[in-house]
């Protein structure tokens, strides 16, 4: 589906909406309806039983939102998370740099000095997108952070915070206090982050509050063992900046050992790519010939990140390969400026190792732009009907419960519905208008089962009342007896988990 | 416990802290750590499962934190959420009026205008705290929402939430276009909410960011048909305002239906009221003689509130009753503000009756508070030692594992905890010193079990090892089966959840 269509479809169906709709729409907001949010906690259980299920050391905190001006300005968002921002002199239309230069300049504007974009916009008589004009001013940068007016006196400032990582290490030396003291400690964190984006754009893909899930595993440079043989032969499609290089854009299949040999990676940093890759395509069910690790070159990357691969999966919606998630070496760069920072020395002492600062590896997650690659790749047209394929787990409705006749059948279904639901089963009732509507309903849902309720089920007495139990992808449907329902439905919902290192 | 000694313990173990600790930490922000996170998580779920479990037609969503200005004008903050604010002449110090009079007027500053408080200031030589002098200003309205600059011109105002009850005012109409267009409908959020409290205090009562779980339920007014049938005999701990109006403090028992027949209060009230008690009481088990309904009067109630009663339980560690929820009768308040602001009218048209603005009951939960109240409630020594006796679907860690040797039960102890694991269990392993502090450990995390792998387990062979099953609150120690572990654990891991209207 493109773009337009499949957003119409998630507002129709009450996935999500443009945040403070009657008010127009606030920009760069989108509300989660009760499939959208539902769907939305299950992906996040999915990410934190995967990643933090990594380890026994991993943990997920969650810190506040709000950052006091002296973190962001050891973390160098105060000074450095900016934006060219090009301004129009006629009309005083904003926009951000990129966008301007998007069709001369595909490949961003990163490295260039605002003298260089002027020069490029004045080159290609690029004009102003909004009235026209050749007026489009020098770049200045724009700081995205969101300042808050922090406390009473007027004087204290405060952010909300642009990346959910900043938690993470804030938290460390509280973390390796009430921990085990021990090398590595992954601390992770779910949450809202917010950037004042100059061009809010493609619904969930770049919004100005959204949620990440991030996972931090701070570690000994010296030495940070993983059970490499578990990963070994696992192949990865791999696009590396010399490839890049050659104009290539297709990834190419190598083997995890063969990207530690002669690929010049760190097997920690391999183990966990291998991992991430394995939650895309075996947890999420992104289709393996859709996802690529699109290698960051110096250039590209922060320059704290000595490592970086984002996790890119090909959209038809968005008409390429988007950034769905990333993993970085980020170094010592956060434990280095939060020392200098606060004046607090975290370099800690494992037992038999002398003092030392952390690195810190870093796995990223988009948890909005996840739930619409989830629609874009699962959520499509088959023949007549609209269904969508998610994993069980992540289904928001695991199952729709119908009476065959609401007035004769809708108190057992209803009854029924409860019982799933003491299950822990997200069991919904729907008794409007005819099966196959209902059906058609869940189907657009994603519910990957519906049971309905009939003659048969009160005629059988309450020893072995059975139900019809429809599956969503094949559409089969048998008769299974009520007690048999709720293991053949929960069977599924348990999301995926690594084995532990 | 104290405040104090509570705080220091929930701290040490990892619970919370200060937010931005290793700064100094950030006033009115804190940070929940892994058992925190996990407690305040189930807590919401537990909430969810019964609030939104009361109804097929109460519904979970998840919209934006951040409101443009429109919003909170049509809704009335921008204008009065404020609170009267004192100042220092002398010293500049700020303070909340209800601070300064708190002695001299425990009831509060709610109804005063400024030169009354100023007056009563004057009359009792009431000095600043900060520097003694006798110069507190006369106070001036202070704003307690976090405005935020919205969008690149500059321009633009938006503001953090100050509750999360004006995102289901803005989903009503998308929801009822989405759903069934029939009353009632409740439509549940559970999210971040933010204050710039004058005088951040009594760690989890007073922040600048906390979490609300709140439901408002929209309902026409010439009819909210409920099952009162099933609550009828429920007697409910009321302190209302003409008893308060007599000096008492103690609740009296009052049957839900006198509440009805002669105490004025309408059924569906009533009902929801019922419930909201047996949720503190049987859900999250604060003893039933530490829970009373305070009525507010008119007085003390916002104008557009017909009912009110706050939810309170006395907190040793506070001294006191402490407002932990509560139960709202808003009328068309809402519906008519935003209708007004944003120009869409929000009435609606439910078969077979005439168009009508719907009504709103709201039931109020502070999840923070909460967690405080768990810990101050059931969190205590009980001779040598020191156990959180949560309710075992609430507690953060649902069992402990240990091998007795960590060398040669660790690896059997790691694998059974990865299989808890996959149960969806929250396993936590821990090898660290001797089993009696493991115990300890245990204890004060509040997990309800703890297993020990032994000697024996390994002797006994795959078919049929056992290990020793510890309960928290008994001691008792008992051989399990393995086969037999998973089930024994999972049976209390479920919250309780209502039966459905």
């Amino acid at each position: 589906m493109k773009n337009d269509e499949l957003f119409a479809l998630l507002r129709r169906r009450g996935v999500l909406w443009p945040s403070a709709e009657i008010y127009g729409g606030t920009q760069g907001l989108y509300d989660y309806g009760p499939l959208g949010f539902s769907l939305k906690r299950r992906l996040e259980e999915a990410w934190a039983a995967w990643f933090v299920g990594l380890s026994h050391d991993y943990h997920l905190i969650e810190p506040a939102e709000i950052l006091p001006e002296a973190v962001v300005r050891a973390s160098g968002h105060l000074e450095n998370f900016t934006d060219p921002e090009v301004t129009c002199d006629s009309c005083h239309s904003a926009f951000r740099a990129e966008t301007i230069l998007e069709k001369v300049r595909p490949e961003g504007v990163d490295g260039l000095a605002p003298e260089q974009i002027a020069e490029i916009v004045s080159a290609n008589h690029l004009k102003c997108p909004t009235c026209g004009s050749l007026t489009l001013s020098v770049p200045r940068p724009f700081n995205l952070m969101f300042g808050v007016d922090w406390g009473v006196t007027g004087k204290e400032r405060a952010y909300l915070r642009p990346e959910t990582a900043q938690g993470s290490y804030l938290s460390f030396s509280r973390m390796w206090d009430v921990g085990r003291r021990a090398l590595p400690l992954g601390i992770a964190v779910i949450g809202k982050a917010y950037r004042n984006e100059i061009a809010p754009r493609q619904v969930l893909f770049r919004m100005r509050a959204f949620t990440q899930a991030e996972l931090q595993v701070f570690f000994d440079p010296a030495g940070f063992a993983v059970p490499f043989d578990r990963v070994r032969e696992d192949s990865l499609p791999v696009l590396r900046v010399e490839r890049r290089e050659r104009g290539e854009e297709t990834p190419e299949m190598i083997r995890a050992d063969d990207l530690v040999r002669s690929g010049g990676l760190p097997e920690f940093y391999v183990y966990h790519l291998v991992h991430t890759v394995r939650f895309f395509r075996d947890v999420l069910h992104y289709p393996a010939d859709r996802i690529r690790l699109y290698e960051k070159s110096d250039k590209e990357r922060a320059f704290y990140n000595r490592i970086q691969f984002d996790v890119e999966v090909r959209l038809d919606s968005l008409g390429g390969y988007k950034e769905l998630g990333a993993v970085h070496y980020r170094g010592d760069y956060d434990l280095t400026r939060h020392s200098q920072g606060s004046g607090k020395d975290l370099s800690v002492h494992p037992t038999g190792r002398e003092p030392l600062l952390p690195h810190v590896l870093e796995m990223t997650f988009g948890v909005d732009r996840n739930i619409w690659g989830l629609a874009d790749v699962h959520l499509g047209k088959e023949g007549e009907r609209t269904v969508w394929k998610l994993p069980s787990y992540l289904a928001p409705v695991a199952v729709g419960v119908f009476p065959l006749i609401g007035k004769e059948h809708g108190a057992y279904a209803l009854a029924l519905t409860d019982e799933l639901a003491g299950w822990g089963i997200a069991a919904q009732y729907d008794d409007g208008s005819s099966i196959g509507k209902r059906y058609a309903r869940m189907d657009e849902a994603g519910a990957p089962f519906c049971v309905t309720v009939d003659g048969e089920t009160l005629a059988d007495g309450p020893a072995k009342d059975s139900v019809t139990l429809r599956q969503r992808d094949s559409r089969a449907q048998e008769r299974v007896p009520r007690s048999e329902l709720g293991n053949r439905i929960l069977s599924g919902l348990r999301p995926p988990r690594p084995s532990r290192a």
